[in-house]
């Protein structure tokens, strides 16, 4: 009933660990059927190597099990509350990616310094605040996905792909499982860039925003011209 | 009628992700046939592991499609404008190679910090300003070829075989597409090299001029004795 | 009489290569057999590819060869030390590997500065102070496992797994031989984040500490609900 | 008649290749044969992948070739000079290695900040100074090897089994050349590690000279210990 979301979801969490994202399970994709309500997610705590495809959970939107043999990832709650903030999305992923999550650690947004940036991400990288000890308390992994939607206020998830939680890593998205893997790897390859850029020059600022427009533009406009479509 | 040209273009491309320069489509190779005034180049978006021969487009030098069933890369208008100004350059690569591209929007050119690059590149690698608003409207990729040429005034494109634009990436050239895929590594490679200098040494200034003349001249020079030939 | 032993710490000295953790053959990894008294470890200077599980040396707790025709790592009176000190540990690995070596070289403690450093580490992974000239010269390998035992003075070894030796590179333990590799991994991992978070923001401090406790609860607390255990 | 010498050469470019310590053709091997007076070199700009051991070339203390159908390595003057200064080696190394040559174009040396560096170059790894114009100009290459040799003096060219190039990249020679080539390996790993620590710590300052010695002496010393000789 759900195999093909299932697939699409396992092909995605194996794309994540070739493309040199995670280490030992650090990291899940999910992917969202909204006509049924449901997504289906990578299990907590299980080797890429190992997994197959009806290994994958589907879970519906209030993170109950509908189908599947293992625990859901325990970062369920937190794709939940995207899913449901972020209604044109149709996949999510969570890795600690290395040069993401040193951004995240050190609370940096991850300003738009080149034109790689632009081709994906419009404007900054944002990075969140800390959770308070209340939100820890109460519900950690959902207050986490809370977090980032508050993050959100007055941005366009669609433009703006993902997200450094502070003191953590990155989440990013996308139309489908496949697309929000793509964007994973764009974020970490865009947060390397920055991180040399800053290096060399440590008070570099971003690029002019006709050239964020132009390449953004050319891409994900209405009027795109880059690739076959 | 254009096979060998096609199929050079298709290798040449291939041994740029083999290298690991590429992400995803960041990246494309041309070549020139002077004779029938036409380059053949990647497609648009096209994924390399996919990629066949067949697909590689052929285009005339004002940019119309002469053979091929897909759209030819976004950045076709750059490589003719480079390929009209620089008359001895039979290939280009642009890529978003991840040592280069730190250079590149950190808006710094590249020393001759040492002998690997004094074995390829005479003198330092250019970067170029930013476009201007007018620029980006009235044509951004023809406008990045310009901006190129415009950089190289006194410049001479065969002993410093490619260019880091600002906010962007490198463009790196060749005899052939096989030697501007060459060319684009060792840019990647100095790059690398130079950004580990400058960490160790942030004053750290060119090596000697007669070690630079020394070694481009083993190599390229009318008396060159370095390879087998 | 020791075959799963041996094949148990063969195994995981493969995966340490496998890894990437290991030079030529800077690393080694042993496992205990609490009950007969002995551990398992890598035979001294024998590469990865050509080794054997018949090349795993069997060595009682004083260091003498129980079983074997090789001589045992030289850093095996270091291992004993830390078995007979942290009874709850099964395995032990000593790596030089890039970053977390980075970091002892450096004399620094690694604060926590994220959640993937949380979920594996209670609090910073401490660093050891210098040998003295004696220590060094009245049995140097037995002197750094008594170095490790008195830095971890007030720290308990199971939440924090690893330690670095100062001018050295890293120890790391688990529960077996093959949860040693894992966390040290882990401890390579953090390592190369931290490294990467401080170069971006050279005063930062560790998150909250009501995060890492809620991370590392997750996972090793009485209430853990990270696996599927 | 040198048939074993060119096979272990050849194995040696193979094995250089594999470490990952060559781009394209920036390196070479070779190995002497003391009784007969002359060395196998790898020949100039060949791929490593397309080299067969046919392709070693054989020449004398001169720089005559004996052997071979290609020319040898332009390097070839330089490693006679090291040949006839240091007695004791035999095979010697020169690459481009990233890290090791990032210190050797920033004209640091690389001092002994841990017991990786300790196991295997007993004290800092030297620089050299510039070629002066005059020296280019009479026999570059061969003045690059009366360089090295200038900095050795009060040096032990068997216990600093290498050296950085000031503007140019390492050198590093063994007993053999496979050995060489371990000991070009270990220069990259130990540079890599220098670099870092710095990065962390940029006032460090070697470790203590008795654990320098420690180190040394249980590898290489009289009493040795390590490995299963």
């Amino acid at each position: 009933m759900y195999q093909n979301l299932k697939s699409d979801v396992f092909e995605a969490n194996l794309a994540l660990a070739r493309y040199g994202l995670v280490t030992l399970t650090w990291g899940n994709v999910s992917g969202v059927d909204r006509q049924r309500h449901c997504i289906a997610i990578k299990p907590s705590g299980v080797d890429y190597e190992s997994m197959t495809p009806e290994d994958i959970v589907i879970v519906d939107m209030e993170g109950i099990v509908v189908e599947g043999h293992l625990r859901p990832s325990s970062d369920t709650p937190a794709h939940l509350e995207l899913y449901k903030a972020f209604p044109a999305i149709g996949g999510i992923v969570h890795t600690h990616s290395m040069y993401a999550t040193m951004f995240a650690q050190a609370c940096r947004e991850i300003p738009c310094f080149g034109t790689t940036h632009a081709d994906h991400f419009f404007g900054p990288v944002p990075v969140t605040r800390f959770l308070t000890e209340i939100e820890v308390r109460e519900g950690y992994e959902r207050a986490t996905g809370k977090l980032i939607v508050e993050r959100f206020a007055g941005l366009d998830p669609e433009s703006t792909p993902g997200v450094l939680v502070a003191g953590h890593a990155p989440f990013a998205w996308g139309k489908s499982a496949a697309d929000a893997v793509e964007n994973s790897l764009i974020l970490e390859r865009i947060a390397q860039m920055a991180y040399g850029s800053l290096q060399l020059n440590p008070e570099l600022s971003a690029i002019p925003s006709y050239i964020q427009e132009k390449h953004y533009q050319r891409k994900h406009g209405p009027h795109a011209y880059y690739g076959q479509k």
